[in-house]
């Protein structure tokens, strides 16, 4: 902006850069922390260059960490049997929240999608062959959508030749969720998989 | 969250202290930063650390600068018998993107506001007095809110001995509004206000 201060301006148009920060969201950051002490804004500086200094891939489960394995693939409490395939590392942390899953994790770093040039090659395959045992659950755990669908329907198959079990978590009705303003996709998955009551 | 690397949970943190940043978003910012490259990571962290080393308040106006006095207060080619009166450095730059005041600015850094402690005495009143010259035009733009109101009714009775003349910003329908759905005290402004046509 013109008249506005060099560093000022650099600093919205870095935020503009972030995903779901606009042009106007930026500058109302800005101009909040132009009035924020000092100490408060270099506190945040310094994380984000920490951020990116300390958290890499893990080698084991492709999940992001500090140390190599991450705190999840170290443990020893979880049951080894059980493996959930996400596609990307913030699926993770999606399943950690329920605190109700005890296996292990694999990110695939993505999904199968032909048309952007992303196959089996481009996933992280060759890591998850070797983490696999005779007698385990794997749990394909890709989006609802239809990259996710055909990753898992490529990885059932992908699959199949080993001892294993391959499961995919059940479609169907959200909690809290309104039968009406349900879309018809949704519910024909969730009569399709209706359970005893 | 627990397993997260804890520099991302601290950057998590940082991020949701921002206005209008909650916990969700301040998720989707950390995971997104830490697949972007570490050269963008670097210089955002950079340029936060940047503008609170250089920018502080223009001596003269109180707006915002990286130099003193700013670049509005220096230009030799502003009208010197205009000078809008603003409650906070960024209402600076709404008029400045309108390109149409070439006056000059004066920041009084708040409203009053008894119940928020906010005196004349918290306001940046001492500077304008000695900006002020005969026959100048001060402009009142302070916010179209009860304290802004209120500051602007407080300025008029302020500046009513000096030899100036006192205006305030028009009060009326917003450009693009729909009069269905323009408040009350708004129509009664835009109704007393009306201009011939």
């Amino acid at each position: 902006m013109q008249s506005l201060p060099d560093s000022a301006n650099r600093l919205i148009e870095e935020f503009s850069r972030l995903p779901g920060i606009g042009r106007k969201t930026a500058q109302r950051l800005t101009f909040h922390l132009l009035k924020t002490e000092k100490e408060t804004v270099y506190r945040l500086s310094d994380v984000l260059r920490d951020v990116k200094m300390k958290v890499h891939e893990c080698s084991v489960c492709g999940g992001i960490t500090e140390e190599d394995p991450c705190v999840i693939c170290s443990s020893p409490k979880r049951n080894k049997n059980l493996l959930c395939i996400v596609e990307e590392a913030p699926d993770i942390y999606a399943f950690e929240r329920t605190n109700s899953f005890n296996g292990y994790y694999h990110v695939l770093g993505g999904a199968l999608s032909p048309l952007d040039g992303i196959g089996p090659d481009e996933l992280n395959l060759s890591n998850l062959l070797a983490r696999i045992q005779t007698g385990m659950e794997i749990v394909v755990a890709t989006n609802p959508s239809v990259e996710g669908e055909t990753t898992a329907l490529f990885l059932a198959k992908y699959l199949a030749e080993k001892d294993i079990t391959v499961t995919r978590l059940a479609r169907g009705l959200p909690v809290g969720g309104n039968l009406e303003y349900t879309d018809e996709a949704t519910l024909i998955r969730a009569m399709e998989g209706r359970t005893s009551l």
